[in-house]
């Protein structure tokens, strides 16, 4: 293991964390809230971290998956400590453990919150909140571009990307350009939201609270009913509309700015994700139909809560935990769905279902005419040997954190519903649960031992499991030879 | 497709059906009981049905895995449905759809029943639900050994069998010894546990029902009360040992029987069979502690119900419904682990969830020493990978069709809880499940659409999923060319 790199790359992060601790600060300022020391002092320690860690440049630049994976998950954990303070300093949250639940899941883009009422903070604290999941949004994106690629083999994510044909090869030496254009396209999408916003009459803070927590697929509001709040149609509208969009593969951005329309469109991921959205969302509002006025207004919220559950998103409109079984049924699917690989979003991601789906069927077919030999496809292109293998590796994983998370919590907790759902929704970084976790309550109830662990499982959500599990594992610290 | 001697085989099934049929009958002789002419009229259908199929030897003998599959899911499909008759023709059992669920539920050793009142039952249909049980068991002794196979590749079942090392290549020339000593071990198990129950004091009529019902790691009791019932320490001693030696991978007694013990006692499954039930059966003594008058008699409460869950047999001693959340989310795990390859009880199996756990080890192990090569070992031998990746897709099938079945369920089902346990239950082929279905309620209130999806996920999970799955593709149903 090469420490000193890591080191100082945690070191870089937080001297980004500090500048962005300034804006909370700001807003303090504006508001004149006596919340400004708490933010000043964290921005101060995050940016003394930061001289201390990067005060050498390491000679030793190697750097490969063991070091970016523990940079990683260390970078997250850290960065949430860190943002932890201010709810800390400032008595807004008095308990460090739910300070950090709060910050984690803002920096992971979860959005559970374990906040009675979340109208009681000051709108420092609010905009530091959603602030978390537009910087977890975008630590995403350059986790899966430039992290993720390290531990050899292709993945998943970077499938689309490359498939653009001829341009593959371009892609690796411009990765800083590609960088660069995926953080223009967040921020451009980000602002297009915010003035959409801001036409329909929601008040400035909230359209910027609101867009940023979407682009982050995060879930945190400022209000205690969530999107509810806002009784428009046409705000909600906007929301479910950008949500859907964060939610698709980044890459699709990428082809229809370089003018690769057709291709864009026949991404087999996004057709998938489409279709789940419309079809759950179909059978959501036929199922929930006598709840509502009209079939029109039932789809409405159908699609709401549709898009922002597979997203992992996680606002909301109403409460769904009354819904009938069979809608909850399939909102508790959807979370583990989840949204496109290569986007802000979380959950085991599209394309892996997709890619799953296919390799039954090819067994299917192999059973029924043995002598034929098959190839698993995506996009045209034949899937290679490593995805597949790296797909069911990661879903073993998922499923043995799953069901360790749910034995744990289950040591607190009487209801089996608030259990799975609790971890189910913390592991896929989505937000609300259902029963005692659902849309209208809050993880404050959880005993510490069940926070640790669900603030574990959101990372492990967030990083794709292994990060986070290298950390636990007594070989990745050795030092390299 | 080979219809000719798919419909062949399953004539012979028939006539093997209609002399067990004869067991019943004789049962409504002893007691007098007017069951007596449904269980005759049945068994003559059965032999009609066998004399119809099997008039004409086929010419083509050509037998694939396609073959294979359907012949046995439609042999137990078939087998089920002649032998829901009985109950039907006694109005014991009047609605067909529940006679079926019944049926099914015996020959598919789950033990899942729809009736609310057992007690009430003849002899005679008593003893054919036990029988069921353990004709079932012995069905997939054969599944395993000669239909399996023929999907070419190696499968865990056979694994171990094939691991004593010299005389692996004599095994194939004498598959049909193989089949005889494996019904010679599960007769003599049986027949042993039957001694002992009697020398235990159980009625000679409940000492056959109780050891054929353990044999298949069944479940059916003839007490409303199930094994609570004989309230004897050492009776339900004796079945946790036999439900356990049932749960346990023939092949090792096998190798017992040729006195090579070192290669038995060195079977890694078994030991993470074993290992699980007593830590499982540790940990929830230790959770129902209060429960119970001593730790003693906690353990040995937690060591039944563990046993039989693992196992899949579905036997209780207690509402294990009313304990901890803890201990109910144990059992449930124990439902999906299910007991060794190559026995008869259920479930995902022991040998796969090791297999997997260690090919996410391996994961790690890569990721901290990239230049590592490693193998996956089970038994100190190399898995190949047609192996992981047969395990993988069968993971990925399961899944589905767990999910599926489950949104279905959750259309006429107001409990979370019940709505998952039943289709865990029913999958893993268990019995009980929590809440509305617990150990102490029934599958009877259960609308038929629900029923015929539980039985359709009993025999999935019987048959290792693709046989059910093969019956659903339009391609299967494809003459030969």
């Amino acid at each position: 293991m090469n420490f000193v790199i890591v080191r100082y790359l945690i070191g870089w992060m937080l001297g980004i964390e500090s500048i962005f601790l300034l804006l909370p600060a700001l807003t303090a300022v504006i508001y004149g809230e006596p919340e400004l020391p708490a933010y000043l002092i964290a921005a101060a320690i995050s940016l003394a971290g930061a001289a201390l860690l990067c005060h050498r440049k390491p000679k030793n630049t190697r750097f490969y998956a063991r070091e970016g994976y523990v940079t990683v998950a260390l970078c997250w954990l850290i960065l949430a400590v860190i943002g932890a303070l201010p709810f800390v300093l400032s008595r807004e949250i008095p308990f460090f453990i739910d300070a950090l639940f709060e910050t984690v899941s803002g920096f992971t883009t979860t959005g559970a919150t374990i906040l009675g009422d979340v109208e009681a903070l000051s709108h420092a604290s609010m905009l530091w909140r959603c602030l978390t999941h537009w910087v977890g949004g975008m630590g995403v994106l350059v986790f899966m571009l430039i992290v993720l690629p390290l531990a050899g083999g292709q993945t998943i994510f970077l499938m689309r990307a490359e498939s653009p044909g001829p341009s593959v090869s371009k892609m690796s030496p411009h990765m800083r350009d590609t960088a660069t254009i995926l953080y223009a396209i967040y921020f451009g999408l980000t602002v297009l939201q915010m003035i959409l916003l801001l036409i329909g009459g929601m008040p400035l803070f909230d359209a910027i609270c609101v867009s940023l927590g979407t682009a982050g697929t995060g879930g945190f509001g400022n209000w205690n009913d969530s999107i509810a709040h806002y009784n428009s149609a046409y705000l909600q509208n906007v929301i479910t509309v950008f949500m859907i969009l964060f939610g698709i593969n980044f890459s699709a951005y990428f082809l229809i700015l370089t003018r690769k329309f057709r291709q864009a469109f026949r991404i087999e991921e996004i057709r998938v994700y489409l279709g789940v959205i419309f079809v759950f969302a179909g059978l959501i509002a036929f199922n929930v139909r006598p709840m509502f006025g009209s079939l029109r207004e039932s789809f409405h919220h159908a699609l709401f809560q549709v898009a922002s559950i597979i997203t992992t998103t996680g606002f909301s409109t109403v409460d769904f935990d009354q819904w009938p079984t069979f809608s909850r049924a399939l909102l508790v699917l959807l979370m583990f769905i989840g949204a496109c690989a290569g986007s802000t979003g979380g959950g085991i991601k599209c394309s892996r279902i997709l890619l799953l789906g296919k390799s039954v069927k090819k067994e299917l077919m192999c059973l029924i005419h043995p002598r034929l030999v098959r190839v698993n496809k995506m996009d045209g292109q034949r899937v290679p040997h490593e995805v597949m293998r790296s797909i069911n590796v990661f879903v073993v994983a998922y499923a043995f954190i799953f069901i360790l998370s749910l034995l744990i919590i289950s040591l607190n907790c009487e209801d089996l519903v608030t259990c799975f759902t609790s971890v189910a929704t913390t592991l896929n970084n989505v937000g609300p649960g259902l029963s005692l976790c659902g849309p209208t309550c809050n993880f404050g109830f959880f005993p510490p031992l069940s926070k640790c662990v669900l603030i574990f499982d959101m990372l492990a959500g967030r990083l794709e499991l292994f990060p986070m599990l290298l950390l636990f594992t007594p070989g990745t610290w050795q030092r390299n030879k």
